[in-house]
């Protein structure tokens, strides 16, 4: 079963921007058409169904109340045909932690499942440039 | 691809068994031994490798601040060789939505990841049984 990490993580990113963008078409493209799909938005019951989740999506990205959002640290869990990117998700000051899963159909990488809570943890800050000692 | 959605079901029941029961050894012969685990406790950062995942339910398992934990409305999402169980927990007087992620290997399901969150939604209440009405 052939490791597809820059795949999977460009499916990933694909979805973030879609969010961060508000792009709903961008965002009906990356979910599975012929697959079950399910997402389980912060706070909520879970959405089944390619209906109800891409109805969920049409409403968040089309408000205005809708949060800048950034993905950080996304670490990838393949199982052949399968994989979960576990990464935390930037929103204002606070920070979530999510679970998105793709299933790989006809060589490309399809969105089946989304689950985001939050969390008292964060990214680790980004590592500072080395500077030279001096002594 | 055959179903299996039986044998999935199962290996959730199984997970959560494990969890009420405070079965630390029967929690450590769920997670799979030969591919990569993660775990998402609410509120909490990812555990990625099966040490740290295993060192996490020996403290939540372990610990008399445990709560009695309780499966309700599990649904299958079978992807081949792997499936999402996303279901509620019920903690105490709350509930939680969580994913499990199970891969078959070998003809078992053996658990890869565990994300729970908190809800602000339920479980449908269980259906009254009808009664004959009287008019």
């Amino acid at each position: 079963m052939p490791m597809d990490r820059d795949a999977i993580l460009f499916a990933n990113e694909a979805f973030y921007r879609a969010f961060a963008d508000r792009d709903y078409a961008a965002m009906d493209g990356l979910w599975a058409r012929s697959l079950p799909v399910v997402c389980v938005h912060p706070g909520s019951a879970p959405l089944a169904g390619r209906d109800d989740v891409m109805a969920s999506w049409r409403a968040i990205l089309g408000s205005d109340m809708s949060p800048a959002i950034t993905c950080h640290e996304p670490a990838v869990y393949q199982y052949g045909d399968a994989a979960a990117v576990v990464c935390f998700e930037g929103i204002a000051e606070n920070y979530l932690v999510a679970t998105n899963l793709f299933v790989r159909q006809n060589g490309r990488w399809w969105m089946v499942h989304h689950q985001a809570g939050p969390t008292n943890d964060a990214p680790q800050p980004e590592a500072e440039p080395e500077t030279p000692r001096l002594n």
